[in-house]
């Protein structure tokens, strides 16, 4: 009876392209268009359900061969989504690029078939949930147990980068160059001037160590009063991690990736004593029992893309919560659909929360009618039904469109570095 | 604007006595009558929602303190509840005895300010959940992500008794006493017959190892299709739990607290190799590390009333399944309201669910007005809004109103038994 206008009557996935800026890693740099998908779940009572995820081809894929099941499913049981991606994306039925490691692609762990699962069903969970929340008239926040802050923090996301892409066939904005530590200072200054952050993260693994130190020692000094962190992606040894951290000790909240894998993190903690972050070594449920009990992560960067969703979110809060260690949110190249799931998430996490990561403030587009706006660094969470947001059609007409009439099927950082550089290739690691 | 017709106006604690039968255990006999608490939380909107829980002197107090601070309080926001009583409950404002060991009291692990906190919140927050699903008309497992299975299989909880309480001012019921293992299995075939449960769970710790052992294998070969348990309550030493485990290393699904402590049950899991469960060395997530990194836990039993709730519950099924642990219900004498709300949390439980305890077939009485039916030993998970059950005021004001006009404050076991044994007194740990 409860569940007649519940139940889903229609699955879109729809696959953008998403223009975004040269920012540097270690892989290389972002491409001018970046594929992203917006998934919309209508249910038999009309209403609309939004969700935001990864459009590389292969999640494509996998997003729409999911979506064909949805029909007939009732919003209210976005938990059974795991059977049913279960089911039906089986190693066999899926694209083996899925399973298999591909470090030139990804800076977001492993790829495997629990990964996968936890990726489609968060897209669908979300959206899901807002098509629930529309229907009873109630935010998300409140089906995930109510909101236990009404202000979500977040950080800025800084990044070394170029002023332009370098093609000609590309979009452009508005912010310089930043490739030294007075660069990473003006990005700050201007990141802090126009959306109020109070916490500063870069984005590591471009340059030398040294050089690294140099900028975030200047992030702290020109921000004495705000946390900063760095982040290259588990670029070094287990040496030069140790040295850096032994280096930032007393000016680093904490210290992301330092280097690849649980072993080598646990060990730079020995060492270093300094608290350590990943979204890289720990993003499936299976990589938390050994990471906890070697003490090699002392904040979970939590990512409801591809952990599974809210709920999901919630219950790794739990965790954390439980083994004392703290958590903070990673993030992808993302709109505005994904950053209210986030503040959704966000703001019913148990636990030692930290300000957020989030790209936002690069991505000059957005899909939404009104466009988030960050204020003193947090965004608001909505009392609204559901997410909080509503669909921009015109904007999702045209990106889709521009993915249409265009041969961007995958973000690869990889490829886009070697448009400036042919000789580029994926650093082999630990890079320095 | 949500939240108007979702404010709490009143919240209600009303103690009651519910006959009880005359089970033995490690600590003495079930008294003729236990007090209960039944909670109930009114909206704005005009919209009552119910919980139950413990009826102990001390924590009705709690609970009085704790519902005079609800009005106002959102429905929707149920997660807030532990700031709440963080706030509320201080260990100066709480009864010493809520704080300190009591081994003859309870047998549910540690008396501790979270421990309090979990028993406080999970009374109101099934409370708020029936009350916000009774307003948006959806069931409780839909504010939960969405029942998982239909059915939620319960176990025969088997009991050494007597035919009638030692005193003539008592409940009486029409069962046998059950005091060897011809009597358990006479004990099992009637509840099997009566409920068609598919899992037997034995309350030991009444009668030396050997006796017990019998009583299990007994059981084994009158029912070889079904699971059996046997629960001491952590009445053996090291030594003898290890024997007891190696002796029905081929007849138990798993042995429950052989000993009291992590230590002592994680040194029998590793002598005997046999799956253990617990509902007392593990009762606040603060105790799950230790547990789980010395494996001295493999079925963990939880029980909403002290762990916080349905959301913690289901928190505790994702840590459970995490961690590889499987995942069971423990119980105490309950009536209807809780066995709802155990229903629709383990209809959403992750992970290795096995059968859940219940003392429910040994009560006579209900507070509801359509007491459940186990058919095939489960409860069907309602979809009716919020809990599925109808509060029976008749019913309540008639146990309340023996409350009222008894002196029993508190369950006490200890005391219950010196009715018939005046030189009983709680057995010194380990007992055997
Ligand atoms: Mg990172
Ligand atoms: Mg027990």
């Amino acid at each position: 009876m409860y569940e007649r206008s519940m139940l889903i009557s229609e699955a879109r996935v729809t696959p953008i392209l998403v223009s975004d800026a040269p920012l540097l890693n270690l892989q290389g740099v972002h491409q001018p268009y970046t594929p992203r998908c917006v998934i919309e779940v209508v249910t038999e009572g009309g209403v609309v359900g939004l969700g935001e995820t990864y459009g590389d081809r292969e999640y494509l894929t996998a997003l729409q061969t999911f979506a064909a099941h949805l029909p007939g499913h009732p919003v209210t049981a976005s938990t059974r989504l795991w059977d049913l991606a279960a089911e039906i994306l089986r190693p066999e039925t899926v694209d083996a690029d899925l399973l298999g490691e591909r470090p030139d692609r990804e800076m977001f762990g492993r790829r495997n078939l629990d990964k996968l699962h936890g990726i489609v069903v968060s897209a669908f969970e979300v959206a899901l949930l807002d098509a629930l929340g529309r229907t009873v008239d109630l935010p998300v926040h409140a089906l995930l147990g109510g909101k236990l802050r009404d202000r979500v923090d977040y950080a800025a996301y800084l990044f070394y980068r170029w002023s332009e892409h370098p093609t000609s066939h590309a979009s452009s904005d508005d912010w310089d160059a930043a490739l030294d530590p007075g660069g990473v200072v003006r990005q700050a200054e201007r990141m802090v001037r126009e959306h109020g952050f109070r916490s500063l993260k870069l984005k590591g693994g471009v340059f030398p160590p040294e050089e690294e130190i140099a900028a975030v020692t200047a992030l702290h000094q020109a921000f004495p009063d705000l946390p900063v962190r760095l982040d290259p992606n588990g670029a070094w040894s287990v040496d030069t991690g140790t040295k850096v951290a032994e280096n930032l000790r007393d000016v680093v909240e904490y210290l992301e990736d330092p280097c690849t894998g649980t072993r080598a993190m646990a060990e730079v903690h020995r060492r270093a004593r300094v608290r350590l972050a990943t979204n890289m070594c720990v993003t499936t449920p299976g990589e938390i029992p050994e990471a906890f009990a070697t003490d090699a992560v002392q904040v979970l960067l939590c990512d409801h893309h591809f952990w599974g969703g809210l709920q999901a979110t919630q219950h790794l809060s739990a965790i954390c919560k439980t083994y004392g260690v703290g958590l903070s949110m990673h993030s992808n190249t993302h709109l505005g659909i994904s950053l209210a799931a986030m503040t959704h998430a966000a703001a019913c996490a148990q636990g030692d929360l930290h300000a957020c990561d989030t790209h936002r403030p690069w991505q000059t587009e957005d899909v939404i009618t009104r466009p988030h706006r960050f204020d003193g660094g947090a965004i608001t969470v909505p009392d609204e039904p559901g997410l909080g947001v509503e669909l921009d059609r015109e904007a999702l007409a045209r990106l889709h469109e521009r993915w249409s009439g265009s041969d961007v099927r995958t973000r690869d950082d990889v490829a886009a570095m070697q448009v400036a550089d042919p000789h580029w290739s994926m650093p082999s690691m630990p890079r320095w």
